[in-house]
């Protein structure tokens, strides 16, 4: 009994290519991100009130990203969320970049975070009711 | 009689925001071209085809922004677009930023466009087909 | 009896570029932030600090871009600021992109600036010491 | 007898800042291809020169990257760039991110290149003369 993972559906733009006629390989990184910050807005959580409210950003550890193939201008994509590792300070995400009408996989990438305080920047352990949130939903 | 300007909806990232806590003032000009770029798309003009099959780019001349009150993390934007000027080789939009929720005018801006041959960066007159889908929607 | 304008010296990188095959509109503003500010860098005025220090930054207003000829990947290029007003609260800025071989100008605009309180984004009046160093360079 | 790896200094603008207060995370990748490019530059490389004369361009096919310490606005930073795979028609690098005044290594990666046919993507060798200036220097 599994469910689809999480998915974002957004298009290419002149911003997101380069000279090579493809997406700017660093602009993924940015796809990836709106699909978790819309993965985390689907389980009720906004990040500019977390900062705000808690002093809590989730920021990245680390990622590996793999470039199967080039998304171009006008593409539609769909970028998915899946979460890999629960941890009370840490979670782990596994993502991919969809080719929306080919249904081929352009990118994959795993992506580690953790919460830190956003006005130290140190690690602090994610509040039960966050945890919850995020990993039950 | 008049319709409504055409509008796109959009949400602000990460990406878009900067140490000033709101949206970096470049970021506004790559959220014009998104809806610059949807209102060809109901106009039935995609623009990487205009590029393959005829050869051809609107590329903006010139342009003007104000910026009256700062987007920030999480806000829902709506980007209108409204044709100003039409000319055989160039055209004039009038565009704004609103804030979703309370209406306000973020930033309005005026941008001229003009149609180059993708290959030589050169003028073109825009082909009377191509003329008609912009300018009589 | 005047001088040339601040200049600074950058290069085209793939980010830059689009598609099309030369710098995205938007991000020739990023290049005329960058020379202003390392025209303030040159005044000894450092923005992170005055955001910290004295809860100043400076925000722009309204802009106004021409886009000349394009630039283009590994293009060499030099972006100039020069003062066309001064006033306690605000002061506006002309500049340009020039290619460094050839010597032609890109791109030419006028950015006009205002001090803002980096808490609340309400103007403020620029401190005088600071006013100095930024008009008696 | 080793040589200090290749470095490329930069200084960190409003562009490349969040609303956290630091670089956003996607940016690196952007500093990462930078000090590639100039790296490239200083074996006799331009890669618009490539594209247009060989139909070559290099691509990133997968990489990994770890964020350690954040940079902020204004700070300097040398972005180091190691050949540490040589093949026929792939090369991996490691890279870093460096803050000028502390030397604190802010950011590490791994970078998997790999030639391509720019007008079609698909893979090729890399010419016996090229691979000379990218593997003897």
């Amino acid at each position: 009994m599994s469910a689809a993972p999480f998915a974002f559906s957004m298009r290419v733009y002149w911003e997101d290519t380069d000279a090579g006629g493809v997406v700017y390989y660093a602009n993924y990184l940015k796809f990836y991100e709106r699909a978790r910050t819309e993965w985390l807005r689907a389980r009720g959580i906004e990040q500019l009130a977390l900062k705000e409210q808690i002093d809590l950003v989730f920021a990245i550890r680390s990622l590996s990203v793999e470039y199967l193939a080039p998304a171009k201008l006008d593409d539609a994509l769909r970028v998915s969320v899946e979460l890999i590792e629960r941890k009370p300070v840490q979670f782990s995400l596994r993502q991919a970049v969809i080719h929306e009408t080919s249904g081929a996989t352009l990118s994959r990438a795993d992506v580690h975070a953790v919460a830190l305080k956003a006005s130290t920047f140190k690690p602090r352990r994610i509040p039960t009711e966050l945890l919850q949130r995020l990993y039950n939903a």
